[in-house]
């Protein structure tokens, strides 16, 4: 089951998404709700980030390959010291897009790269879960960009800018609730069409109901929260005029503009 | 004016507190209202965090008294390397509680702490402001303990659970619209009635207006949205049955007890 969100006609509504069409849903997906046979062409609609999340986790480094690739660009020392221990961060909610919403490139940034990711979607107020529980609080997932600038705001020592700018987290195009075994999903990003990465979730280092409830022994996810898995692979700069795509094939497709800050 | 949220008889909302009573305001104190007639002894409500924010920002380390302190505690190089520059960081609207609400130690943790800090609230989208505007867009003033966890949760690499466990973001009672200046008031924090310590916001590194307009650089701060400025000074360790108060002169007296992960 495909859910969306989206506005059309100077509405928004959650809906289900069927083949070419979307039908409407009265409520919330995250809580009571039904869907109705009103629907609408999906090229006739803008689909929204299909969550307005409370918090927007996030899981670095989670892929040996990631971190391999990483090692280049950072220093060896810190990757060592990163690529230890469970460290939840912090994206900011603030920054989520949805699809086919433009990547917008800080003027004073000078290395913004993509990063493609499976995104967990939760579905219930959860705490303290175990592992084998957790998959009943995930609603279901959808594909993500990371969008985060290193370079000379590698030395931020936080996140803020560099994974927290506006527009650094488009997610969507939708929330797929039966994607099977999530730890048997492709990840492909795309740069202009190019096939620029491939990966596969079954390389996490955390997977996704450790995740869960690694987070929840502490603090709360509440319905509509969004946990980044990390990155499988390599990297490369966005530049302005580039086109990403992060496809999940049994999800779907981000696809995203780049631009510079005008 | 005092602008507060609150429950009682079962339904909740924002207040403007006048003396001993709070009167109902209809609608949102971050959109339209108007104060209405009714109102409510302020001893018969409850009162709730005066904001949920979709992201709390927080400022670390930005008093000279309390790097000094800290140096104490944490190791003298990374000190040195956080004390340069500006970097917020995401405290999580997961951890937000109220006035007498009560913060929970987990279990594992073996070293948490008070930081009693005046707390920003944001009134109007802001984006890219200078530090001359941003006033305009600050709705008012609170008081915040930013309860942290260091001691073996030092070596995280992240702030997730040392700053973010639910029920380390207290803040309250409500929010003042008219501090005055805000880089002019005294922070107090009593542990259990006794002064703890004692510092003044004249003493921050970033004042409250270049926090506000450093941070809409790269991103956007919402109506609702919380900063955390940071701690005058030093800092104790919380045990079961503390009771921990953060006063700031001119707007009010923020109280917690402490209690143990049952």
């Amino acid at each position: 089951m495909k859910l969306a969100r989206f506005s059309v006609d100077g509405w928004q509504s959650y809906g289900l998404v069927e083949g070419d069409r979307v039908r409407v849903i009265q409520g919330s997906i995250f809580g009571e709700h039904q869907v109705t046979q009103a629907s609408y062409p999906l090229d006739r609609v803008k689909l929204l980030p299909p969550t307005v999340p409370s918090c927007y986790w996030a899981i670095g480094l989670n892929y040996a390959a990631h971190i391999a690739h990483q090692e280049g660009a950072l220093d060896a020392e810190r990757i060592q010291r990163e690529s230890q221990g469970f460290r939840p961060w912090n994206k900011g909610a603030n920054c989520v897009i949805g699809h086919e919403d433009t990547v917008v490139l800080p003027a004073d940034s000078d290395y913004v790269h993509y990063e493609g990711e499976l995104l967990i979607v939760i579905g219930k107020p959860t705490r303290k879960v175990s592992k084998e529980e957790a998959p009943n609080f995930i609603l279901g997932y959808s594909c993500a960009n990371d969008v985060s600038s290193e370079g000379s705001w590698h030395n931020d020592l936080s996140n803020w800018r560099k994974k927290c700018s506006d527009t650094f987290g488009p997610v969507g195009p939708w929330i797929e609730t039966d994607v099977g075994d999530p730890h048997q999903l492709d990840i492909i990003t795309r740069l202009n069409g190019k096939e620029a990465d491939r990966g596969s979730t079954s390389g996490m280092v955390y997977n996704c109901f450790e995740i869960v409830s690694g987070i929840s022994q502490y603090l709360t996810l509440y319905p509509g929260d969004i946990i980044l898995t990390g990155a499988p692979g390599a990297v490369e700069q966005l530049s302005p005029g580039d086109v990403v795509e992060i496809e999940i094939p049994g999800i779907g497709t981000l696809r995203n503009p780049v631009a510079a800050e005008s």
